[in-house]
């Protein structure tokens, strides 16, 4: 792809307000957590996280000690999470099944590194949402590779408005999520 | 509906081994989580979860200090995470907008409490999936609300093999999981 369609292929991404991350999370995808370390940015694929705090905008992640990219985080306290959508599936295996100390895994992947507002860890350019994030505590990190990150910066592209995601199941195997279907009328206005 | 028809509509759940837990959590679906605290049965919905280790089959998860099921998980040290099917939506949102301090919620919302294996919070008996579990780690429950469960015993019907779940948004809206797609041949054995 020339630098020219690549530029293209990559949306204008707006901020958002960090206490609405839970848009993005909560439904559970599977994400691409980059991490800048040492001079070397790298990318993981996580499937363990999960939403805990509006204000402030906590996340909760299992990275196991022995990735390349736990060491990284750990490290440098910081990493961003990137939502992509089913059409990087390839990509999202690809990156699951090799290991930073090995590849540098933006070029291989021909993903594209995007600074970052606040971070020093990339936001990946083809994702449709991407959370700038700070470990906030890590007093479970060594004995469950639990960390709880606070989102401080986020962005989401505008369309498509209810993209699809990726929510794995383990054993190679994705559950697709796009379709949405309200009830806020069944809410109390302060459980919304 | 009549108690003969009430049982024809509940299906036989065999039991899976409780390391493979992950096939139902890690897409992310909301769960109906039932207690059982002072002779009274409870349920409350829950967002905030994920998968935390294969064995012991820990999960964690985010549950309001503030709730009436807090006090209950916490006080006798089990609860069952149940997955409902988008079948069950509106009673998951009946159920996310009320408080067990109220009503009964499994009266209330019609449905069936069933005798678990190992703990004494009940089963629900339409979910899909149910994981009996006991609380493994409260050191954050203080501060974050937060408990690691352990997964000790775990039952799901055998069909449909792909239901549609249900992936809370926040706002009212949920998106539907359904589709699976398998990327098992990209995968390292040892990945899978």
């Amino acid at each position: 792809m020339s630098a020219k369609a690549k530029n293209a292929a990559i949306k204008s991404r707006p901020d958002f307000p960090v206490a609405q991350a839970r848009r993005y999370l909560e439904p559970g995808p599977i994400v691409l957590v980059s991490s800048h370390h040492e001079g070397r940015d790298n990318i993981m694929t996580m499937g363990w996280h999960m939403v805990m705090e509006f204000t402030p905008s906590l996340v909760g992640c299992v990275i196991a000690p022995s990735s390349h990219s736990h060491r990284a985080i750990r490290e440098s306290g910081e990493c961003v999470i990137n939502i992509p959508t089913v059409a990087l599936v390839d990509k999202v295996v690809g990156i699951g099944n090799t290991s930073g100390a090995d590849i540098d895994k933006f070029e291989h992947f021909k993903l594209t590194p995007e600074p970052s507002r606040v971070v020093r860890a990339p936001r990946i350019a083809e994702s449709h949402a991407s959370l700038e994030c700070r470990v906030h505590d890590a007093s479970l990190a060594e004995r469950y590779g639990f960390f709880i990150l606070e989102v401080v910066r986020a962005c989401a592209a505008k369309a498509p408005q209810n993209p699809e995601t990726l929510h794995y199941q383990g054993d190679g195997r994705f559950m697709v999520a796009g379709k949405v279907i309200s009830r806020k009328g069944m809410f109390q206005p302060h459980m919304l």
